[in-house]
């Protein structure tokens, strides 16, 4: 179940390992083989990085729709990493920062990093980073360039790097050959109904029929972040009884469709 | 009558209610089951940020015509939330500012508001806050990404945060991707010619018959503060006889025809 | 007569009326029922600032072609309201100016007029403000949030302003959104054949008959200002000999037509 | 003669007349009827500045084609002014000043004269005040804004002012709004054949029949300044032989023909 | 093999080879006929600067498709040039400079070049230097004009230099003149598939037949950096035995067109 | 032959001489009438200017493809002029200057020139000097201004100026209206096949027979610094025997032709 799913990508060591968990606030649900394949490629650039005398860098840039879950997975593998040196670029932390701030900042990250033997940093929503923007479109050409060259740049001899990079806009960044810059580009991809149902099931907050339904009720393609909070929100005012510690009560089909109805999918 | 229907928002408690009246200079007058939907599922929201454990930070945007009432209903909501924090970031308190001012203002309202066990945050009218102007079109991309990146980031842990921000902008706030970075959008809906009928009545300034009757000098969807404004034109210097405190006189319809006739509906 | 028409509009009191005056060169000749329709409804408008409760803030937009007469108007206007806080904005007194000094400069009008019971602030020439040219088009953005939010902006409570603002780029300030910040919009018509005769008349420069001689020289909608310097330029170097005091020559029709035919009408 | 030509334009008196004479390199050679006719208008112009009490700033643009002596006339008709400030503002003086310390001391001007009871001051090539170039294009917008405002603005009382600008990017000015903001604008015209040759007889470098032969080898439309420049060229090193002081040697047409098919009419 | 290859280009002497050879970290592997020729192309350049007495300044800039090897050649080139002045100029180093600061860097090695005999400067991925992003297209014009003034100045008289160029932005080069500024351009081709063949070969990771099987999972064009990168992928984890010291393990073709499907080609 | 050739332009008189020649590298060889009508005509304007009272400012733009010898050209005629102020104004000795910088740089020359009683200036490059690139397109404005300005202004009286000018963008100096500036515009062509037939013979590398066949090789319109570079190519390496010095060995036609496939004409 949803409890059990969480408890599995607990990271097995230390330091930053809180803040990252505030990058995946709804814990990782297993959505099936395409995740599993995402993973398991991810981990295996990690193990080359680790151990291969001719790639001190490697790069993987995770894409996909907005809520598809992709900065949920780079904290995730990025912990589950278990290198020394595991840092999270985001804008969160830069938020007024000027244009030229946010490239000592991200340049600075590179160079603490390249004092470790092997490390990972994640460039979390590159675009927010390049303060994009399509009405223009405008963004920080100091940020790219800067993004550019780390993203490439070799460490010194004897040190190690992954780069993990996650964008709702790979279109924008394979015009600025920004996605040229990374090894390789994975896609995270929407749920689809099957995957949806069992995300629901797995959630604990629907019977395996409803969640069935429910999941007919959306689109096609679902994306992981709003689903949890149309069933965050389904469960909202549910029951004033007390339930045992951290289970939900179950949501009502109709109840489910009518958030959807109002808040839309 | 209109004066108790004031009474009806006043609220609850303390502090900053004197300065968010100001918001809603004419105050509320209940236009309706529409209007009655919006307040009841913000209010949804409301409930879910303070109990739900899941969801720490939720956003609503509420987006209408000029005049529709968006700014009125967000404090409106603020107040009535109850929440010990509540704080309106609006351009008025920040004439003159430049680009990363405004930044900052906005980014310490938020600071301020994580120190709050739970709070409530309006972002009015977020085209002024942006410096929007559709020649060009030209707007602070510094304001942009700061409300990009605050309207979604986690507070710390054990806060919550409630942020409701109003526009009559919403295609320019899409594609921005600015609309999508708040969980919720509803529309304030423009009055239709029963409710303007409604709220002419509900004003005391006429007659039932009248109403009816000035509703029809008016287009098919009427913004609630024009409509406000030209009732307060259309009484201006009738009779100059002392009325009971607070009660208006009776306008003849023609004046008030008159009076759309000079100024436009 | 003309001398008369002056008299006529000048201010019962006091301060600044004399730099008022130099807005309006060669001051106010009635010029028809338009001309009394528009002064009436602003009039109305400054009445409603000082009495209604409800409104405590109101907007006038004069907007005409160029050399309709709109600086005079609003000039008048401002001078004959009464008000104890009377100051116009203009773009002739912050030559130079910064776009951040214009807006402390016009922000510091505001304030300073909260200050005052009851205001009015005249916004003249609003695109020489907004320093826009169309070529581009070119604008200060900074001054334009600016009076985005002031033309809009609850002054304190108990305090009360009236604004007017002059234009003759009605269009550009619509695309701006400026327009409709104020709260009413009128137009301040060129003249026609027959008013153009009797503000020919009223000069006292033209025989009845000549004066209508003259308007037939002239387009269907001539410029106020335009047609009292055509008059000045024809009655340049007539007659040597000493007329009564302010009492001009008259033109002969034929000097008139060659004024025009010269520099145009 | 030319020689006597030159001298009917020397200024009755003194100052700045010697810097104003460099801007008239080659002196002032009466073209012709349109000639006197353009100098006529300003004549008034100027006059009525002096006189009437109703137009304290008159304000003429001339316009025209490069090298048609637009600036030879300003300088010529503000140095017969007579009025005790004249001055010439021109970008020659200014080069490489930025944008704001042009705009100061275009202002410093207009406050100097403000002090004079009657002034003339010349915009000498206003698009190159304006930095204008039609690559973009791109201007100065605070000298242009700048502008606008000096050439409208009125003097302080008892105190008198004529403009004289020139330009040979009329349709720009237009754009502008600039055209707009002189009273008058005058038209300075290419030489036509006919006033060719009786500009190049007056130069005393041509028989009459040879002047009427040059002018045949032009075009239709004349440039003054380009006409003797190429005199000029023809002129040179004819003849070692000492001549007359002052007098010119006969320039052959032939030799006149081959300089114009050497560097182009 | 690849061993041996690696070998054939170690450089000569001393310095700089450290650093230099992180510009080809996976070496230099003769890959055919074409890359004889560019090598013996740019010797005989840097021959010439050497000796003659009438070229003191000769550049050359190759330019090619990401990947194809462009930098490793230049590196090595300069390396073997055997010149005792011999520098690399890249955005590498320059993270987060400004424009000037990036200006007087380069100008900087530029000037100290002058002051060896003879000199070999490489300027490493011009359009990264210049900044340049497609979209708007963006660029340090400051930069580009630096550049476009360097490649072609005369060192002092007795001083000889040789600029060697990378780009994969050819077109962009020649439409700001920059290409041109380069006395002579060369392809750096991408590898045709008998090419792979014999790379892969030299890798010593494939047996001859499996080295051609792996070369037509690949398209008919391919850069030999994705080339090396994809055989390192396919490597990874293959036999923990020990191999002998640098010597690698056979990799199957199945793995290696699975790594091809896993992340592109 | 070329020895001979270089001897005839050798300047008179001293100082910068030094410096000019090193913007002529390969001295002049002199290719024919056209190249004779340039410097007869540049003569004239310099005599001109030296002699003529009415023409204290002359200019002379020599605009051509590139390599055509245009920078070669003016250096030349400004040391043959024999004024005793000459200058080089050249972007390669402001590489790194701030566009205001290069402005007072740029005029700084002129007002030491106008110390002189009669001074040559040379704008090398106007197109380096302005900053231009197509793409945009940007230049300086600043700098194009203050060209403008400088090309025309009149000298104080009694001094006296050579304006020479070069560029290889003339449609763009038109659009600037920087070629107006100029009194007169002058075509330096590109060889024809007799004229590179020749240079070459003059370059003492070519039988008279080979000239002929390796200008068979070229186009129709061949750049004098191209044609002279791969003449350098070609005898590189040719005889390790001496040559009496300064003397050439001959280079045999087919290596000529190889040159030019290698690198391109
Ligand atoms: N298998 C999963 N993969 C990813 N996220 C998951 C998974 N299971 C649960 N989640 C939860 O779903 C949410 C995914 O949101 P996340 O912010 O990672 O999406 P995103 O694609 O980065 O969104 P955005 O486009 O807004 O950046 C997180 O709250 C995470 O805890
Ligand atoms: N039911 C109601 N909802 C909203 N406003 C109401 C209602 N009843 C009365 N009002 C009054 O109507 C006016 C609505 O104006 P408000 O400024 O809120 O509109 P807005 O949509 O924010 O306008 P703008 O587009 O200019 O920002 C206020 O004066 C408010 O007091
Ligand atoms: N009835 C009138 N209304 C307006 N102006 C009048 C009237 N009678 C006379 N005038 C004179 O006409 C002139 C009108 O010029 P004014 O500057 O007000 O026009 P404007 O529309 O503001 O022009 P601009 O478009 O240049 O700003 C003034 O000199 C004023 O004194
Ligand atoms: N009648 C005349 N009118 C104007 N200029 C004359 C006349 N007779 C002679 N000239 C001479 O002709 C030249 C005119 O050049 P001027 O600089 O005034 O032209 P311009 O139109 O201002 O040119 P530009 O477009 O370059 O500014 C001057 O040298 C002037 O002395
Ligand atoms: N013959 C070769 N030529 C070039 N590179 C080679 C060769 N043999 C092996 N290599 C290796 O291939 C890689 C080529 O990458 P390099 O960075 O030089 O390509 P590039 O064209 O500069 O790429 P980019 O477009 O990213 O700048 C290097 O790791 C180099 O060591
Ligand atoms: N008759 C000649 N005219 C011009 N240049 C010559 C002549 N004879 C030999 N040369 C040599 O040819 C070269 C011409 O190059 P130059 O730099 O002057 O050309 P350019 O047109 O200025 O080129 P660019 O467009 O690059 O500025 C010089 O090295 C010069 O010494
Ligand atoms: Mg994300
Ligand atoms: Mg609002
Ligand atoms: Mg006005
Ligand atoms: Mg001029
Ligand atoms: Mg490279
Ligand atoms: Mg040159």
């Amino acid at each position: 179940d949803f409890e059990e799913a969480l408890k599995e990508v607990k990271p097995a060591f230390g330091v930053s390992a809180d803040t990252m968990d505030s990058y995946r606030p709804q814990g990782i649900i297993p959505t099936g083989e395409k995740f599993e394949h995402i993973m398991a490629t991810c981990k295996a650039l990690a193990a080359q990085v680790e151990t291969s005398e001719r790639s001190p860098i490697l790069s993987c840039l995770l894409e996909g729709a907005p809520g598809a879950g992709k900065t949920a997975l780079a904290a995730t593998l990025a912990l589950e990493s278990g290198f020394p040196f595991v840092k999270f670029i985001s804008a969160e932390t830069m938020v007024g920062y000027s244009e030229s701030a946010k490239c000592s900042a991200i340049a600075k990250v590179f160079e603490d990093a390249y004092k470790s033997p092997v490390s990972c940093i994640v460039l979390d929503d590159i675009e927010r980073l390049l303060e994009y923007v399509s009405i223009g479109p405008r963004f920080s050409n100091h940020v790219l360039q800067t993004l550019l060259v780390l993203a490439k740049r070799q460490p010194p001899k004897g040190h190690r790097l992954l780069v993990l990079g996650t964008t709702s806009q790979l279109p924008v960044l394979e015009t600025m050959e920004l996605a040229a810059a990374f090894n390789v580009t994975l896609n995270v991809p929407l749920l689809q109904p099957a995957e949806v149902t069992s995300v629901l099931t797995a959630t604990g907050a629907f019977t395996p029929a409803d969640a069935q339904g429910a999941s007919a009720v959306l689109g096609d393609a679902v994306a992981i972040k709003r689903l949890l909070l149309l069933v965050e929100m389904a469960c909202q005012g549910l029951g004033e009884a007390p339930h045992p510690a951290g289970q939900r009560p179950t949501v009502p089909l109709e109840r489910f469709t009518d958030v959807v109805m109002d808040v839309g999918s």
